[in-house]
C-alpha cells in the first residue's frame, strides 16, 4: 500500500464526516496541493484506502516525476476515465469541488454514474489549504522579498512623463531577475484618475505630476504567490489625497488589530468599512476587504461581509481595503498577514506611510 | 433603444432556433467577444430585445468606457444581480454557457429562478468566436510578428550551457519590448529528455549538446493570441533525430494540405495520426492535433479524433501533431491556419525545416 502523506490521509479520515466514501478533485490547485502535480490536466480520486491520480499522456512523464503518494493512471479522456475509476473503486457518494465542476461536466459524470449520489463539498475542500505549514509560509515570504524590489524599483522609476505600462514591464523584469517563477497576475498600474478603477490594468496612460498611482502585484515562487498593493503620488499631495490616503489607511490598520484565531471574517471586513464609512467614503468601498493567498492567488478565508470564515492561526490573507471615486482617483493599501497565536503577523515589510515620489 | 451591434444582434436572432428567450453569458471571452469588456468580473444578459451588462463596482468605471451596445448594472452578488435582471426581463428558458458555469453557480441560479428552464447551450457558444471577422485576422497577424522574433531570438540563444528557463525569460522580454501585451501562457522550453514532455514548464535544466528544444509561446496582442512551437536542435543532429522530426513534419504537412472550409475537423487529426502512425511513432503522439485561437487561447473548433467540428472559411487553429518518447525526447510542429475559401493560409511565417543551431 502507498503512502499517501499527511495531506492525503487527512482526506481519507475527513470524508466520513463528510458523508462520502470518495472524493473528486479536479481543482489544479487542490490537486498540486495534495499531489505535487504542477502540470495543467489532471484528476485526484482519494478513497478510504487508495489515491488514485488521473492524467492524460502529455502529462505520462510529468506525473512520474512529481507526484507523490497515488497511484498513477493516464486516460484517453477526462471524463470517461474518471467515471470508470468510480466504478472500480466502488464508490458510492463522491464527493467533488462544485464549484470547479462545470454544470457541463457534472451532467456528464452523473449520466455516466446514475447510481453514484453527487456531493458538492465546495467549502470543506476550499478550506484544506487555508491553514499554511511553516514551509509554506517560508515560500510566501519569499515571494513578498522579491516582490519588494519590485515596489522599490516602482518608487525610482514612477515619474510625470512614463506610461503605466512600461512601470508594469520594468517591475516584472526585476522580479523575475531576482528570481521569480512569474507573476500571479497583470501587474495593476492605474494613475491620476485611472486609479479609481479598482483592478486598472497598465495602460499607455502616462504619469502626471500629482497622479495617485496604485502598483497592485503578485509574485509566484516555488508554486506560492504574494499579493500586495501600494499607492504612491507623483509630488506633493493636495490635502483631499493625503485626507483618502490616510482614511484608508486607518481602515487597513484597524482590520489589522483585530485579527486573531476565532475572530470572523466578516468582523474584519466590518472594522474596515466601519472606519471607511463613518469618514463618508463607504459608498466609494465597494470591494471586499481581502482573501486568502497561497498556491492560488485567491483562495479561503473570504474577508466579505457575507463571509462565513473564522480565523484561525496560520492562515495567510490579505488586508486590502480601497477608496476609489470616479473621476478622480483613488487609494488601496493592501497587506498580507499571518494569524498567529495571539493576533497576526504582518508579511508585507516596508513603510505603509504615503510614499511620495 | 440601444444599438446592439451585429455580434450582439446576431445572439438576439439565434436565440430563437436555440429553444431560449434570453442567454446569460458568465465567460470573459464571449463577455469581451460581445461586449468590448476586458475586466475580470462580469455577466451579460441577452434577450431579443435588450443586452444587458452587469458588472461588480470595481469595474463600473471601466465598463462604462468600453462596453458598447448594452446597458449597465452594478451588481453586489452576482448571483444575485443576475436572478434579480431574469426575473425582471421574465424570461422563461435561459440559454447559459455550460461549460462555464460551476456545479454550485447552476444550483445557485435553479433554486433561485425555480420557473426558468436553463438550457446549456455550450456547443453553440463556443462557437461564435470561432469565425473571425478581417481584424480580428490582423490582430492574430500582428502576434505572430511579435511572436516571430521571440523565436529568432531563442534561436539565437539556445546554447549548451543556457537553462531553458533564461530562454523563456529572454524570449518573454523580446516579445514585450516588441510591444506584447503578454504573453499568453509561460513560455514552454523543453529540452533534452524533457522534450518528451508535450507540456513541460521551461525549467533549471540546462542545455547540452545534440539535445532536441521544443519552443512553444503564445503572444498577446490587443486581446488576441498567437500560438506556435518549433524545435531546434542543438549542435549535428542524430539520425534517429532527423528522422522523427521528418515523420513529425510529414504528418503536420498533410493536416495542413487537408483544410479545406466543409472538411471535418477529426479527418485533419485523422491525416496528421496516420501518417504518424503509418511510420510507428503513433503510440507516442497522445494528444489532439490542434484547436481554435482568438481571444481565448484555446477555442472552437477542436482538431481532434472526438471532435464533431467541421471547418468553415474564417476559422483560425493550430496544427501541432508531435511525438515524445519518454527517456530520450520529443518534437513539435505548430503553425497556425486560416481557412480561406478553397484551402487554408499557412498564418506561421518562416522554415519548418530542423532548426539546427
Amino acid at each position: 500500500m502507498l503512502r499517501k502523506g499527511v495531506r492525503l490521509s487527512r482526506i481519507s479520515h475527513e470524508m466520513r464526516s463528510w458523508g462520502v466514501d470518495g472524493v473528486l478533485f479536479t481543482g489544479l490547485e487542490n490537486i498540486r496541493y495534495l499531489t505535487g502535480f504542477t502540470g495543467s490536466s489532471g484528476a485526484l480520486l482519494v478513497t478510504g484506502q487508495d489515491a488514485l491520480f488521473l492524467t492524460d499522456s502529455r502529462y505520462k512523464v510529468q506525473a512520474h516525476e512529481e507526484v507523490k503518494g497515488c497511484r498513477i493512471l493516464c486516460y484517453r479522456s477526462l471524463i470517461e476515465g474518471i467515471t470508470e475509476q468510480v466504478v472500480i473503486a466502488g464508490i458510492e457518494r463522491v464527493g467533488f469541488e462544485g464549484g470547479e465542476v462545470s454544470y457541463d461536466n457534472f451532467v456528464r459524470f452523473s449520466e455516466r454514474l446514475e447510481r453514484c449520489t453527487f456531493v458538492s463539498l465546495s467549502r470543506e475542500l476550499e478550506r484544506i489549504r487555508s491553514i499554511k505549514e511553516r514551509r509554506e509560509i517560508g515560500c510566501i515570504k519569499r515571494a513578498i522579498d522579491l516582490a519588494n524590489s519590485g515596489f522599490a524599483l516602482a518608487a525610482e522609476r514612477i515619474a510625470p512623463g512614463i506610461a503605466e505600462k512600461d512601470i508594469a514591464s520594468m517591475i516584472e523584469e526585476e522580479v523575475r531577475a531576482g528570481g521569480a517563477d512569474g507573476i500571479a497576475f497583470d501587474i495593476l498600474v492605474a494613475s491620476g484618475e485611472r486609479a479609481a478603477l479598482p483592478h486598472g490594468k497598465a495602460s499607455d496612460k502616462v504619469i502626471e505630476k500629482g497622479d495617485f498611482v496604485i502598483v497592485d502585484m503578485g509574485v509566484s515562487l516555488g508554486g506560492y504567490n504574494s499579493d500586495e498593493t501600494r499607492t504612491f503620488v507623483v509630488g506633493k499631495p493636495s490635502a483631499r489625497q493625503k485626507r483618502i490616503y490616510q482614511i484608508v489607511k486607518e481602515g487597513h490598520d484597524k482590520a489589522i488589530d483585530a485579527v486573531k484565531p476565532g475572530a470572523k471574517a466578516s468582523d474584519i471586513d466590518a472594522v474596515a468599512r466601519g472606519a471607511i464609512r463613518r469618514r463618508k467614503m463607504g459608498k466609494y468601498f465597494g470591494h471586499g476587504t481581502g482573501h486568502g493567498v497561497g498556491i492560488a492567488i485567491h483562495e479561503a478565508p473570504t474577508i466579505s461581509p457575507s463571509s462565513r470564515d473564522l480565523l484561525e492561526e496560520g492562515m495567510v490573507f490579505t488586508v486590502e481595503p480601497g477608496v476609489y471615486i470616479p473621476g478622480w482617483g483613488g487609494v488601496r493599501i493592501e497587506d498580507m498577514v499571518l494569524v498567529t497565536e495571539l493576533g497576526c503577523d504582518v508579511l508585507t515589510t516596508g513603510s505603509k506611510e504615503l510614499t511620495v515620489l
